[in-house]
């Protein structure tokens, strides 16, 4: 199975569109943990409990765990492992490079730490990006359109008839023989977010900026999905992780992780009737 | 002392304008530290021995110490520990990503690691960027143009009279405000280099891209310095490192490393007499 047959089968299976981003910053933990041993690994045991039947993917953010030195690397693997083999892991690190370091990169993410997939900056070109594209079933989402203020700078440039990351995007569906590309399109672009999926109709995209960023979820599911419904991987990380900063905490974010759910479920629903309506 | 002053004196105190890439692959290990306890710190160990003073930088790639997990984040640690404080150090993770991510990376580099500069991938835009700024002592190398045969796919695009990199290179030296901004650009590039250094006159600027990868050593002396001939800042990884698989390979890497200091000396006195002659 390829990897973006691979995201369609657990979203169906799951019935979810979400990814929880495990953004962990120490300094925002609820206060009764930081005296557990280990409190960056419960919390993540507590969400990943919490809310492991509500979603399609779990997505840790490595630069958090960089900041917590060589232990942070080992919480992450151990933070791995708690994850069921039915939801999918994203390693977010936007990596690229050179040829050679990129297949050091792929080693350490896909061979050491065994994520699913990882997310890629494209902007080195495509030895940067090739090395992780060997295994049809592991996944990479390049960086097309970025959910931040920045992703003017350069992303929006106009280059001959199209802006950058239209570039990208079509390079990206150029470089998929394995169908094991997908792209990273943020949520505060939604006009955007329909022409790229017109443009790659089969790839999975992943959506960050719902949430605490602002970005719109109702158009990220109208308009991120294939013509199925599929594909669109809708990311939260602060507003479920932080949903409450108490003893009750997992179960802020279960509420919080299961109402993003339903309202997915919805939208979905309420587009498949229209749909059929035309 | 801005970031860009601080490289300026390292290169004349040092008389070295080179900068040894600390690419570890434990692979290509020579033989005999395979049964060394502590085999890749142990060849760190002999190679900063071996050039400290022929160097101005040191350039460890993030990549091979995260091939080896948190094991390679420790070797990492105790490598930056063994690097005289008379000389750089670059933390090459080629990291971008939003605001409160980027001050992630900034903290596992630069306060938790030590680095004293960072290269990062300007593709998200100021604000990931931005992070990396506030130390005026601490610097970063913004991809610009970099050494790969796949910097074609996307830098050299045409933004309306110019390549996208050329963007970058003008958004760097706006955004330079604390005078701590450098940028990346290939040796196998000589034309454009030149062109960027008229562009930048008093940014670093690290060029990697010599040795294993056939760029031209003495165009990037001529056309990667400032007026006074500093700045340019050489990268050589693969050629130094393993330029001996034996017992002897720290004595080879020092011969290689003073071959090409002394080399780059040469250039230098040249191309300081050529232009007095003018």
């Amino acid at each position: 199975m390829t990897f973006a047959e691979r995201v369609a089968s657990i979203q169906s299976s799951s019935g979810s569109f979400l990814c929880v981003g495990l953004d962990i910053d120490p300094a925002k933990l609820p206060g009764h943990l930081k005296n557990h041993a280990e409190p960056v690994l419960e919390f993540n045991r507590s969400i990943i409990d919490a809310t492991k039947d509500l979603v399609c993917a779990y997505k840790p953010n490595l630069a958090f765990y960089e900041a917590m030195g060589e232990n942070g690397w080992r919480i992450l693997r151990e933070t791995l492992r708690m994850i069921p083999k039915t939801v999918l892991t994203i390693g977010d690190g936007k990596r690229g490079d050179i040829g050679n370091t990129a297949a050091q990169y792929a080693r350490a993410l896909f061979d050491d730490l065994g994520f699913d997939s990882v997310t890629l900056n494209p902007y080195m070109g495509f030895d940067s990006v090739d090395p992780f594209l060997k295994n049809p079933e592991k996944g990479v989402f390049l960086l097309a359109l970025t959910s931040n203020e920045g992703s003017r700078d350069f992303q929006r440039l106009k280059v001959g008839t199209m802006p950058l990351y239209e570039k990208v995007v079509r390079a990206a569906k150029k470089w998929n023989a394995s169908n094991n590309i997908g792209l990273v399109v943020g949520a505060t672009h939604p006009r955007e977010l329909k022409r790229i999926r017109s443009l790659v109709p089969t790839m999975p995209i992943l959506i960050p900026g719902v949430g605490s960023q602002g970005g719109d979820l109702a158009a990220s599911m109208r308009d991120g999905g294939n013509a199925e419904g599929f594909l669109a991987i809708i990311n939260a990380s602060r507003s479920i992780l932080y949903a409450s900063s108490g003893t009750d905490f997992a179960a802020a974010a279960r509420a919080e992780a299961s109402r993003m759910r339903d309202h997915m479920q919805l939208i979905a629903q309420t587009e498949e009737r229209a749909k059929k309506k035309r």
